[in-house]
């Protein structure tokens, strides 16, 4: 019980958050337009000011979800989860920053399987001594998934490694088919999730549901007003991505920071803040299935969704097409990030230890992308 | 009982299809040698023709394992099993052609682990949902066994990137020593997997024996006719293959493929397609453990025993030593195979999807050796 | 009764051996200061006369640390448990022998986690068939530790292959940010392991408290006799390092090897040797938990506390600082050895093949150091 009323008032200082961080919009828009401001403190306030948008986007999807009944519900959450992600890449991919978006990709892949999970596990631990459990059928399937993501990203690595710069066709042509096949497997994963073993998520589902009606009934929205609040949050997110993409040059230059850096830590942060909270909060109600699910599921979509989909766009909206081939400390990032989350969700327990290793291991790729020269 | 016969049927197919097949042998000596073509039309029907051969080849040398009991019977399969795939790598290595060695025995390496792994765990996942179970610790011992054997290439290269190119005797003396400890160790495991831990491949050598005494019963072949037969096929395979090798590179150029693709795909195929088809058969029946022995098992003796094995032979028929430098995209493809291969099998539980995931890295692979410039 | 009577003779045979071993302590010295000698003979003779010392500090500081009782002593033990290594690191730093302490690092490395842990399996393997148990969530947590330590290592290499030789600077500013971040990470590793799941390794530390008691008991030494012992052994220790440092370039160059193979390999082992032994002991008696816990505790020690303590120390002792940036075959046989040591403990069952599968490991990398040009 006070775990519950707990938690709803955990939840009210989110929501009050949120509120509070949506004034930075007009806040944002004023500096670029009405003062004439440029550089790093539009950057800023336009950042803050995606982190309540991208967390009402994910909102209203899940209201919509819920609305749709669990089959297109589901279905809608495992494309439309990350759209906020989605749509600050098409800005960047627009804007020809291919470096951007590769870099904000890998950030939000290594953010939620290091720092969103390792703070969850880290925080549940110390809440529920010694250990917490959680699928390990689930949380395995995740990590094969991911591996799988993973080697969607080396072997064009290693390709351009063999070829060099003189074949960009070839490159662009592994890529596109490797995106086919990374898009297909996904949607059978789909398939598998949500119609042939859909009992394995049973536990994660019920619970997930159970949460979302509490919250549904508590918020009582109805489907067009979701649908309003959807589209209304993510055009105003496309506003201010492009603000805050068209200020990340100059911006970097200021800081003394590369692009990479600014892609992969703070771009990438800005996106998935609220979803950060929620996987940390239901750590925090020891419902460790949920936190890894989204944590995992997060990084899974992003890889194997959201960036053959981005690859894609590239050839109808970007000034060039996309390839999937990202430098080697981002492949050694999502490949290292990837070991370790199987290695730590492979027993289906966790311990407060495992959330610390996690965030070294994210701390300690955040410093090489630091380090690299500007 | 439906089951039985229905696989009675299937086998009974496959024996029609090989003896089909058969008839391609005297089609492609005819097309060379009476029709004076070359290139494409004869690599292909040579490449044909070795199928039913290898088949054979195969199941002559398990009817002679048979006939000399359970001790060396094991001994005559685990060093001959793969008799056909090292014919075919003489003959290239005869012609000098390092390069298609090499990708053969990459591609037959990952064509087992993930081709014929993954079509078994997929056709059997679709059977009998929604969890197909094998021996947990026969897997693990497997799955070390492809690690060792990875890092048996995986050291090569590594030095090769060091030394360069200008220490090839330094090279080939590093290969050779590895060559005897990755044989050694191969010895060693068949002393492990027959003498002192037997037990735990009881399930699998049970099942195995009753099925080949069903089809002894039902074949009834004489230890003779069973030497005969092999040596027969041994001889046609070693003269098909040579036809293929000898227009490998014709074809090659005329199919617009490079050598490297047509050596891990093509030509891996054909020396273990009748085998693949035995794997895919006994997932369909249920024997999972046998499908993923014959999978795993095959990949060792590739990686751990006809490997070394060429680099001995090259001294004594190549035109020059052999060494185990491989190239970085062979080199990545084993351990990425070896890899997620491990994660899969290391719970003892597999379900359609995890074959899907293995057939997208086999298809992600073999794109990256198809888009290599010719 | 028999088994514990076997032991101690066993051990007296060890006591015994160290004994004989100290008289080449004089002779090392009498070589280089009396007879003038240098080069191999005298880096052999102090490299020998290490051994004996090497494990009479291991003694005293678990002496020591009896007395200081559970808290403290574990936390000596812990930190001071490879202190001969750090010496002998210490006085090869001093000499600008960076190459050599980075090869000694990783040979301790790989020679606890392939070598010593091979053996004890091998061994123990034999006497206790068919299979060896050990506690699987230590040695989870402990095989995710050390592939903590070796993304410590892969992200230097990584950068430094980016940057090139153009930023020193950066790489010394990262290599002390991620050493900063796994000694922190292996501090609170204590934490778990003496404070919040100290029950976890309530198997491993009950039995070694008891078999420390024992000993104890048979020794009776007091905490000054311990702690005199200790001084006494370290700057002895000290003494010879340097001898053998100092003649190192010479000797190795007389015996046809190169400086890396001469620190992964022979330098590495004499810091260790007296701990191995203790380690194939404890297999020997089936206390597999122990066996695991010294050979995978020790390279966690050397990767997460001595190898950060040396990059600090550099800045204060070292002719130059040091960096964490190890050369690419150290990194891949960190890399190799770390991986299948996790695949081989990650189940708590071992058997003789795995100790088999490790050294063939251990046997193949040292092959790489050796041939590598001198």
């Amino acid at each position: 019980m006070s775990s519950v009323s707990d938690s709803s008032s955990r939840l009210f200082t989110v929501d009050r958050v949120l509120l509070a961080l949506l004034t930075v919009v007009p806040v944002a828009l004023a500096m670029k337009w009405v003062f004439g401001l440029h550089g790093t403190p539009v950057f800023i306030a336009s950042a803050i000011s995606i982190i309540p948008l991208a967390g009402y986007m994910g909102r209203s999807t899940e209201d919509l979800a819920e609305h749709l009944g669990a089959g297109w519900g589901s279905f809608l959450n495992a494309t439309f989860g990350n759209a906020a992600e989605l749509i600050i890449a098409i800005m960047a991919l627009r804007a020809g920053l291919m470096d951007v978006v590769k870099a904000s990709l890998t950030g939000s892949i290594i953010g939620n399987v290091l720092l969103v999970l390792g703070l969850s596990i880290l925080i549940g631990g110390f809440k529920y001594p010694p250990i917490q459990r959680f699928n390990r059928t689930a949380a395995s399937l995740g990590a094969t998934m991911l591996v799988l993501a993973a080697i969607g990203l080396v072997i064009p690595a290693i390709f351009h490694q063999i070829v060099g710069t003189d074949a960009p066709g070839l490159e662009r042509g592994l890529s596109l088919d490797i995106s086919i096949v990374l898009m297909v497997t996904y949607l059978l994963g789909l398939v598998f999730s949500f119609k042939t073993h859909s009992h394995l998520y049973l536990g994660t589902g019920a619970a997930m549901d159970r949460g979302g009606q509490e919250e549904a009934g508590r918020r009582g929205r109805g489907v067009y007003r979701a649908l309003g609040l959807l589209l209304l949050s993510a055009a105003t997110v496309g506003v201010m991505s492009e603000l805050m993409v068209g200020e990340l040059e100059e911006a970097a230059h200021d800081l003394g920071m590369n692009q990479v850096f600014v892609g992969v830590i703070l771009v990438a942060l800005v996106g998935n803040a609220a979803e950060h909270s929620t996987a940390v909060l239901m750590a925090v109600k020891n419902k460790m299935d949920i936190a890894v699910n989204i944590a995992v599921g997060s990084s899974i979509q992003i890889a194997m969704f959201v960036a053959p989909l981005l690859v894609f766009l590239s050839y109808a909206i970007g000034p060039a097409p996309m390839d999937l081939h990202f430098t080697s400390l981002e492949v050694v990032a999502v490949v290292l990030s990837t070991g370790i989350m199987a290695l730590v969700s492979v027993d289906g327990e966790s311990h407060w230890m495992e959330g610390v290793q996690l965030l070294a291991v994210y701390v300690m790729l955040g410093l090489a992308f630091f380090f690299l020269p500007v």
